[in-house]
């Protein structure tokens, strides 16, 4: 079938290379002119036959918008639109009912796969009605791993983005469970060969997936991580999943307690251990170490 | 190879029997006289030649105290025990020292792969004395799944046991972390096949295990998890991963919650929670909810 | 001074009767004509003597965005709106923007005290330009605590609710702080007398507080609180200090672990243990808890 | 009454200053001639009359134990030992039975109050046998405030103990309470006068207490605790405090976090934030920063 794809970034570019490995034309579309195989969304959507099906693959936010308010305008009805980007799943009911006004489809897609995606595939959550996802279905096909995972149709417009969601906020809480497993090993004395227990459970364990083999990758490359900071960024699914769950009441610990780790790691100096140093100087005359 | 093995329950008998398909002679012994081999500990160990291996897989705590006490008097120098229980790794190096006094050798074994173990073969972590260790490689070859994986001499005395409580606490916030994520997904209404999107996660995706695979097998029993009751053991090793990460001063937030939260699990009413309901009503005159 | 004041329930009843004990004229609306000083707001608007102050003390939400709008319709330039309920600060701007339209100020007010603000005064936390917030002085001198506390002009629009927000944030960890304590000590058998530790931390300890005293009004009442269900609404506060917490980076474990324990806490059944459960009985043959 | 007085150090010292101006007569050893009143136990034993009362204050572990020892030989049965020092629980049911062989009554108290006891007095939780409490009462009543609280006899040997780490738990997670709350509010901009917000709190609010007016007090030295590193020690009851949790399956979220928080301070980078970004890396190439 045919596909305009616009963004083709790091996840778009191999996309576009995967879903034509399976033999459907892509026409993609970026800003940037050295990548793009049009020169503009108009010139895009031109090329394309009505129906036409349009997969958007932009950062979540402004740009999202940016390229819905434009597609709205070009597209006609009976397109679809598919928001393959990580979009907060509050802004998909927006988006489809900005483009429903013209008779345009929407769909949600999270992606998931990464740099592994164009030789693994990639896995898709999809929201939207069931008409406008069945003709995404050669897309979606070409697109995730071989075999019978990697694809959901997991409900209305938002379960999408929302599926793929919660897998962040799940992938926040497995690396933090690991992350700490290691920090222990690697903190006391009797074990002396933290990087090859971390192989060893790669079979016959419990906890054995696909982050521990990348966790043996790293330690492979970097025995005791030396080279690195302990410092990582957070991508926005994390924090809505929190929010999500204090919307529905629902305790989520270890994907927060996740989520708080990685605030702090940012912190040159916690402010809040300042306040628990002042106050412990206070009560106990306890000492308190000075900056510089 | 020859091996006297002790507790031939669950765990042991499975083992008992993979030993001896790969063609090595296990005297097994029992308190239980249908499974057992030989009728005393003493016959055991009358039948094997030295230097004797004799594996013990009983009960962390008094039952493998006492079974080590026993060896201790019935062995000879030069033999080597192994615990291959779940014994706290703070027990293994006492247990070393008071074989040693005899010039007995001790290893301690941490065991993963519960009922799947007989079939796809143990993980292993082991501490101990190389001379020891070496010793014993037939039976830990025979146990180990095939390939480079599933075994590991992580060093000294203790730290076969302590990596395994490790994977036990990663396992406790692994086991959380679908379980958050799960019921934020069975929550909202946009979402309405939470089972599918969990089948789906199994290639592609970052979140990809085992775990993930056996969460699809008891939802493929049982879709919405509403024959069971939301109550959780915990077995000691995820509470000895605290402790080890309290006298280690390693934060451990994700893997404490895990933990917290089978804790809570178990309680009727939460009592801390009357105390909250208490002081809402001490100063706001909120509503309590009575005891029937 | 003459203030006019939207809401007489609980709080907004008791803060007329504390403003007029102070000498000062209060005309108050409520929907119930029983306790309700005027018939309408139009009947309110017209008593009060330009520029008039108009209090609002109702639900927040779409009851404070319903008065908002009728009071931008019947106000005129120069009048000044407080929001005293317990409105989101997010709120405010956009109130402040509605009502800035017409040149009418606005103020927002964090009010703490309850059921004992009547006779020891309310705490408060005021956001919004000086000009405005000077205007209010009498009133705020009326319901605040005698002495130089509980009062602050915190900061501009939405400063007050922040703060009273960030205030009930406090709130929630310190409760929880206690109500642990309680249940450990509630648990050994060493410690006979918990209801007597918790009175005798009232002086010369460092956790000595007004929640501890209510403590101990409330074990006074119910030594062991038999008489309660464990169980804990959450006002809303608690969410918004997280959903603060998460837009500004800040972690904030205790207090997310403590709003994290009222939500579990009115819950028949913890969905993620049913996961938890399942999880242990796929791979250890753990038994689980079936339903009745 | 007659009270000898091991440790005279900063608790210790102005313990004795405060039992003198109760008009008791104290002899004091300290290692510390300088301070000392006697230059050994043996000297101190000599001079007390039978039955004697001897308080202990000094570091919890090895110091106390040594301590206990040589009183074991030097007092006679009917003398009376108290611990006043940070001892564990666990410890005290030993030293209870070690003396108690030779017929000498044991006694543990909890004492709080730092650097402020001496003229605001101490409170006291006290562990053991009614006949031994009862013998100490006058030296109690020295020590306590004025006023009916800061006295409790909490229960068996190792109460008072356990009622002290209790309240050093709560400690921790009340002043975690106060200082995510301060670092929120000096983290948005629309608050601009945090520290006054701190100080109007002090009176009507829910959150007032000695600890609140501490945070003022150190906000007054320096406005934003521009001075201090972010770096707070654990003094040991915090930990024991989680450590009897675990043992009594109570769970402790808050209290556990504003541990672990302080263990993150202490860390010039967090190893577990490494494997954190060494998976992000591998899974998304997201950057990671390298150390310098």
């Amino acid at each position: 079938m045919q596909l305009g794809l616009i963004g083709l970034g790091k996840m778009g570019g191999n996309m576009r290379e995967r879903i034509r490995r399976a033999g459907h034309t892509v026409i993609g579309y970026d800003r940037n002119p050295e990548v793009s195989d049009v020169k503009s969304l108009k010139e895009l959507v031109a090329k394309l036959d009505a129906p036409r099906t349009v997969w958007v693959m932009v950062p979540a936010g402004t740009a999202t918008q940016t390229v819905i308010d434009e597609l709205k305008d070009l597209l006609s009805p009976g397109d679809v639109v598919v928001d393959g980007g990580n979009s907060r799943w509050t802004d998909d009911e927006k988006h489809a009912a900005e483009l429903g006004i013209k008779g345009i489809g929407f769909v949600d897609a999270g992606v998931s796969g990464g740099v592994w995606g164009l030789q693994n595939g990639y896995a898709l959550m999809v929201g939207g009605d069931k008409e406008h996802v069945d003709r995404l279905q050669p897309v979606f096909e070409a697109l995730k791993p071989e075999g019978p995972y990697g694809y959901v149709h997991a409900g209305r417009v938002g379960a999408g983005h929302f599926s793929k969601m919660v897998h962040n906020g799940i992938e926040y809480a497995m690396m933090q469970a690991y992350a700490e497993g290691w920090e222990l090993l690697e903190k006391v004395n009797s074990v002396d060969n933290v990087r090859e227990v971390f192989r060893s459970w790669q079979e016959g364990t419990v906890i054995r997936s696909w982050l521990l083999d990348l966790a043996v990758n790293a330690l492979d490359e970097d025995k005791h991580l030396e080279q690195l900071r302990g410092y990582a960024e957070d991508s926005g699914e994390g924090r809505w999943t929190v929010e999500a769950a204090i919307d529905n009441a629902v305790p989520l610990p270890a994907i927060t307690a996740s989520l708080f780790a990685r605030f702090a790691s940012r912190q040159d100096d916690s402010p809040q251990m300042k306040m628990i140093a002042a106050l412990r100087n206070q009560f106990g005359g306890h000492a308190v170490e000075k900056k510089d």
